[in-house]
């Protein structure tokens, strides 16, 4: 999409696009070993269907088989795109390590989970879509204005995902609502109402967070509960109205015509929109 | 060291060299996770040290720094280097995977082993001295020859490796002599010794094989000799042979000085008369 936005054959860039999405699989590939997980898209996992060493060892070929996508373009847009590719790949790893740190911790703040989210979901949606630019040769200016519209976005994105899995409706959310609060992330919503409760109430959602509970579904109402009553669903709103709001500022400094910009604030729509 | 058999200065490798001795590590710390190894090079293994997870991430992220290293070559360098060491890589995974099936089997033939022990060792010795070439500049047809030295002495070093493990000097080799036995590994002296037995004693090996001795010494004096009456030891002794004076002939159509041949020609004798 960005690629033709900015006014080249999309299909020059699907070399690209698949080197993202082999990427993106190597590593649910790696963190389903990590987080122990019998089902991915409802179906087994590779370390679950085979065994930890074929996990392991398919994660690091989809890795380097990433890499060889891009051996179809160009020397210079070969390394523009490998070195950019390499400087992701490294962060989304580091955002999964400060995800599994912050699981043991109960001191997380806001800008470490904004860290964190931004390393290990948004600066793939910004490389993925500066790749596009790359693709079509602009400048760095605007392959750098792309990459934050995406950046921005992909943030907006998860503090919505961690909004609806609390907050969605249950008919429409295909997973099941609540699944933060029972596996006890700390989420952007779970930080703002630790932040926002007197501190006897604090102490008392770290100790709900701490057990494992009786009656989950009690324990997801009454998270849900304090969430509403400290103001931390309304600052989550406005933290996914800002973040989209940012992308969306930077979509306007784009030299692109304005109907190619409709596409992609549309698409921004579309994603911060949806309900599922 | 090839860099400077084809006349450019060694350092200028430097970049290239740390790649490969990257991704050599990062095999390791993977390996060691399948391997379940506690110890490597006397010290904890990574996974042993912290934790599973931080094992496979270390390791991703180490695949991804080595290919970093690339980036401080021109566009076209960059390019070459980065599209070998990805099919090296590949093919040291799935020579990784090899390994680990040919654990379970009782039925690996000789050739399966010679492609097994290319994809995980001979192919990356290969990588490193085309890379000296790439990096110099060279031809493709030099680039490709000294890759077909490294490649050959590679297997060479195996099969030598096999060989010392069961008849290395105790006092030099480093190494628990017989490891391989103990571990029931398919090596090269295990499989000609098979291929060389009569139906009987073949059958009294591996039976040899898939039991747990009581007395381990017994055991590796049991299948030393039956390596040595069957003959496997002289055809192990001449496999070796064979793939250096392979890798020499290799060397000598090498169109460099003689004295540049002379250096790799010493480096390989030295790899191949080595007792440790």
């Amino acid at each position: 999409m960005t690629t033709e936005v900015f006014g080249e054959d999309y299909t020059k860039a699907l070399d690209a696009a698949l080197a993202i999405e082999i990427f993106h699989n190597f590593s649910l590939v790696h963190d389903d070993i990590m987080d122990d997980a019998p089902l991915r898209r409802g179906k087994k996992t590779v370390h679950e269907k085979w065994d930890l060493n074929t996990g392991i060892l398919s994660g690091d070929v989809m890795l380097i088989v990433a890499y060889r996508f891009f051996e179809n373009y160009p020397a210079e847009k070969f390394r523009d795109l490998a070195k950019l590719f390499s400087k992701t790949a490294i962060e989304v790893c580091e955002g999964q390590q400060y995800d599994i740190d912050f699981e043991t911790r109960n001191d997380v703040s806001e800008s470490e989970y904004l860290k964190m989210i931004t390393y290990k979901t948004a600066v793939l949606v910004g490389t993925a879509m500066k790749m596009g630019a790359i693709v079509a040769g602009t400048t760095e200016e605007q392959a750098q204005a792309i990459y934050d519209f995406g950046l921005n976005l992909g943030i907006a994105f998860q503090l919505k995902d961690d909004y609806l899995d609390a907050f969605g409706d249950p008919e429409t959310f295909g997973k099941q609502v609540g699944g933060d609060i029972i596996e006890n992330k700390k989420t952007y919503l779970y930080i703002k109402t630790i932040e926002n409760l007197d501190d006897d109430r604090a102490e008392a959602l770290k100790t709900l967070f701490n057990t494992t509970p009786e009656d989950p579904a009690e324990k997801i109402d009454s998270v849900k509960a304090l969430m509403h009553n400290s103001g931390a669903v309304k600052l989550t709103e406005e933290a996914i109205e800002k973040y989209t709001k940012k992308a969306f500022e930077v979509l306007n400094t784009l030299d692109i015509p304005v109907h190619k910009k409709a596409v992609l604030q549309e698409f921004g729509e579309q994603l911060m929109g949806r309900t599922v």
